[in-house]
């Protein structure tokens, strides 16, 4: 019998400890890939766990840098805001993981692909898209969504007694109160105890930001620099320091970010599958980074594009928190994006204080704000006669509906 | 000569005095008519001055309840934020009171209507579009568009000149450094020292909100009741107060917002003649209550009205900055809204801190928000392995796409 | 064991009998339910052959007025037309017969339904969704995405075999060349040899109307009278027939259309489930309205509304074509749809000839149209000198771009 | 004294014939500048008569490649059809023929521009917008729109007496019935007898196409090739006749959709200075070309692609029609088009006859349809149980809904 092998997207935990042994139980070669986007573990440690748990090979691939620049700049270039408030954190990462395993199987000769998301996320449709799109041969591989597997683990309980039995190591506990996903951008918090949406999550569950509470009471001074829409330089003016270079400037934006509290919401947010779902968030940089971009647009971008550009928006954000991010409709959209952003260049200034990001000021060499002609003292070019005309032309329609309300009326009082 | 008779919209200040001097010096009958919706000043007082320059009559209307149940709630059900930031507090009361003018002239017997207002402005627009609507014959004057005006006054001296030469009490000294509008929604602040947008304001102007470093360091907690997106109770949880009413609700929430400095925002925008123009602006109690109604409505609209909502509030929003609120399409996208706020009932609970409005709670007897089938630990009634077939299908357009680039890749190669 | 009782949408043909049948042999109640669209079949000879079949019961219900008045006239009010050429003749009808269907199971106490539908189609959505909406606890049988049919009936032979050997009398043939879908608004043909879209159909497959060479050589002049863009009367100038009604005037229209070689196309549309499909379809009397209706719409829609309702059309096109016509998001659109309709009343003057609808005239009583400001000739009303100031203020955010511009090339030049 | 300098767009009629005396006699330097766009007119005959009346120069330049090219073909791409039904012929050459002007003007050293608009209609705007956009510093002569002008020509008999007077010839009667602008795209119509929406126009009246009844009565089969959105070869089937290059094929396709009566349109149009208008057109070349790219588009294009196009279409629509080509806001939406248009190749084949353009087939190298999996009798690699999750999952909020509902119903009773 030929040998099949799989890749499996592994992160260490749990469920793909029990995946890849159940796969291997199942005679798969398994070869392990552990897409590196931050996350604050051990990724050496979960190699070693993937490799006694009988994966054949592991990948470990840093993809931090692709992740900010390909992904997260060009989310906020968008203005990607899932349903007002929801940045996209996880949804960006798992399209950029997904293709990297692509690029694996193919490296491995397989075109055998699997995960450990559950069947009622977000995140199977954005793994399961994506292999589809780069490998149309594909062959999925979903344990939560298989009978074999559904039958065999009914909850997490199971997991941990077939890791017990096969000799997985696991620091697992029986009772998680929540799971957590997290990454350079941010880390999610959900299910479990938060499945209520009416109860406060307990201030201990946050370990990516302080509580505006516990944030020093002491305002920082920031000025961040972009080009065509693209952070490059941030200065901590409270320090005099200056970063440059995409990982480092996030790193330290992050950094700021969580000292003074910046970036948390609480939401009920509608899953791709029709399922509304509570979702806790804390991303202090892209938080920070999304408001300075879109406070430097409000100079720098033409009134027309800027308003086009409103109602394009959502839309990109619901193409990426699908899982649609390597689409037609993506192409479609950012190739507008992206020529709006060619005059996106310029300094915002901002204080971040116990919770608050406030813009104070911005300016640019393309600024298309002009002092003298907004001035209400000056003429500066303007000339407030031609408003007349322009008010008088503009509610023409409606001097003529009521010519034609007053007209109807006298009809119906003939009548 | 038949005396002709003019409906002012007159506020008590220097602008509006010399006008209705100017027009009474120009043999109008002035009728003054000052529209209440909540500035911090002695209306009474402005009465007295009006009669004092001449005026035949002087109209003091409440319009208060008129303002908060039939403009800002309606905004706040339509999620109306203009370019994304702003609350359009301004514009909500141009529409109102331009309206209330009209009854006003008619009740006169005149069509003739006058306000002071810039050329350069928005609510020129919002005055006299909302005139043209109600009064298809009106006579509009804007003395700021006027010829004959601009030469006489070409700046606030000129204007100062003019009220001491005809006996006009002032109270405003040659140099204001900004203008302010204020009503029971915001005080906006613009033009003077603001008009250099890269330049943070002072401390000192802010009249409304306390700032976040001077707000309490305790954190003060609410819950908003909602009824068919309508807010109708607020409890403060910190002091067990509750209050009901639109007005007494409204200006409650007024003072924990401001005491929690709640609402300021910095930004430039796109006024409606094409002008970039930096304004500030300060709305404690509509900036939390839109917060809470767009949590509120997560759980209750269900996903796909939310999501075409998302693309209709921009254009509402846009509606309304421009001065069209009485217009066949507001009453087109309303209606729609309206429908959409039939199941947007239910609580809201919100911290107030320094700033930040966190959204801590929400639950409604509608919620669409389903625990059982929201939970990753329950089957509840979800069943994952059909997510096996709605991803195929989903993801199927990107497997033929694969196909076609393959055949085309293959008949390349043969080429 | 308890007898499971099944309402099954039966058509008459070969599919939906062997269906029945197939159901009965696994121990099934099966009541047969014929909705009457229009379909020119004699249903009386389905019912017997339901009957003969095994069916313990038969309803034929008349939909045709529901059909026309509370579908087809609101997707012409909606401007409805996927992917800009479709009607959605068949979309229309399912949803209604499936809404039907559940009011039967109802009467009848069960919550099993069934639909002859195949798995790559439209209509297998468009009921589902609807009893979903309207029976929360379906249970739904759909053989030809069940496994163990799927294994018995490979094709057409099969099910043909399989009625000879129940003894179910069948007309069919074995080859059919294409299959047809039947109702009052249209016919349409798809699948087998025009499986191939760049070949085009024999002119004797269309059973509705004529070719444009077969029409007679002679033009039918009509007017069609709307009230709240609905039609009210059909007037056949040609003849000076007139015909009210909605059933009379929609199946009269029929006629004139059918006669004068009206609404064919031969499309390639997208599918709900992602597959690219081929369809002709003949639609004589709703092109007719659609056009005619449009054509109202240019003189009583306010010009904003218009503009924003064609952002609406598609999007309501989309929700009907998939199968979402009783959802929240129709609900949603159509109270903003059936706001604009308010003054859509008016007659239509229209020239049909050999498969042209000329439209040739409009006339309103609300008709927003102003031959006196429209008219070049005279002013009307109209300020022409208004206009300068109109322009120079839409045409200033390009001055203050071309200073932008000058700005930034000198500083380019001087660096 | 300094002689000012003005470029003036110069038809040849007798307004701008009257403007360029009446420009003269006011000390300027007159240069004339006739764009040829195909209309059928002598070009050298207006030429000599400009110099007659006393310009000091005249140019006449060939745009029509540039308008086919450039203007046409974008057009086509963009699916641009104002209100649902216009295709822009004219709004097209007046952004072409206003940005030659400015061209010109520079050559010629002078910031004067003159144009012989009506102040009632949309030329004026296209005109000075883009005027505006690329000589910031433009001095614009509109005499329409000047009080001078206005005062001294009532009417069109004051022009004709005026020409008369300073002998300029004329042809012109003194009552035209209608005007008429005629380019390479259109012939379009309106004004004088026109100007009742409820009258039929003559046939008489039709320079540009034959009508449907002395159209022959013979078919003409044609196919069209695209590449990438573009036109590139046209051939007559029926005449096996192949034609090539922009110019030659636009111009054989206008003889042939001439002769076969194709896009004759009759509508009322929303001006954008708010004023409703009735409008005839002839448009055969661009009708037949709008349909088959419409067409060919059906199975290049992506099917989320499409219907986003869908939305963005009407919005370019409106830009070109309002005179914004040359704006942030059309390069903005052009950017997303020309993405969409990378696969747009293949042929269509159409039959013109008698005022009918009927698709009959279309096929292309990358052609998204899948005759395999669109088969109705075939797998093709469509797993049909796969459907069966897809409709569960799709349909999952309404059985979520329902349950809501019952729930609220229960609560409801036990109140």
């Amino acid at each position: 019998m030929m040998e099949k092998k799989v890749v499996l997207a592994y992160s260490g935990g749990l469920d793909t400890s029990v995946i890849l042994k159940w796969l291997i139980n199942k005679d798969y070669n398994v070869v392990a890939f552990i897409g590196d986007v931050g996350q604050k573990e051990d990724l050496n440690l979960a190699k070693e766990k993937a490799l006694e748990c009988g994966a054949s090979k592991v990948y470990i691939e840093d993809l931090k840098k692709d992740f900010i620049e390909n992904f997260i700049f060009t989310a906020i270039k968008a203005s990607a805001l899932y349903e007002g408030k929801y940045l996209l954190g996880t949804a960006l990462t798992r399209s950029l993981i997904a293709k990297k395993q692509v690029e694996i199987a193919k490296k491995e000769g397989t075109n055998i692909l699997a995960h450990g998301c559950t069947g009622k996320g977000n995140d199977q449709v954005r793994f399961e898209l994506t292999w589809m799109k780069f490998l149309s041969e594909v062959e999925i591989i979903s344990p939560w969504k298989e009978k074999e597997w559904l039958a065999q683990f009914k909850g997490r309980i199971d997991l941990i007694k077939y890791a017990k039995k096969e000799g997985i190591p696991i620091s697992a506990t029986l009772e998680k109160s929540y799971s957590v996903d997290e990454n350079l951008m941010h880390i999610s918090y959900e299910s479990g105890i938060l499945e209520d949406p009416s109860k406060e999550p307990s201030q201990e569950m946050f370990k990516f930001t302080l509580s505006p509470k516990k944030a020093p009471n002491k305002e920082t001074k920031i000025c961040i620099e972009f080009e065509k829409g693209i952070p490059v330089k941030l200065v901590n003016l409270s320090k005099n320091k200056e970063v440059k270079g995409s990982l480092e400037l996030f790193e330290y934006l992050n950094k700021l970010g969580s000292e003074n509290a910046i970036g948390r919401i609480d939401i009920v947010e509608n899953r791709f599958v029709g399922i509304k779902s509570r979702g806790i968030y804390e991303t202090p940089a892209a938080t920070i980074l999304f408001k300075a971009h879109q406070d430097l647009e409000s100079i720098t971008l033409d009134k027309e594009v800027m308003h086009l550009k409103e109602l394009i928006s959502p839309t990109i954000s619901k193409i990426i928190y699908n899982g649609f991010w390597f689409s037609p409709e993506m192409e479609f959209l950012m190739a507008a994006i992206n020529k709006s952003q060619e005059n996106v260049s310029g300094k915002v200034y901002i204080t971040l204080y116990k919770g608050n990001t406030i813009i104070t000021g911005r300016e640019s060499e393309n600024s298309l704000y002009n002092q003298a002609i907004s001035s209400m003292d000056k003429e500066g070019g303007y000339n407030q006669i031609s408003a007349k005309g322009f008010i008088e032309i503009t509610g023409l329609r409606f001097k003529l509906q009521g010519i034609t309300n007053e007209v109807m009326a006298k009809e119906m009082q003939t009548k």
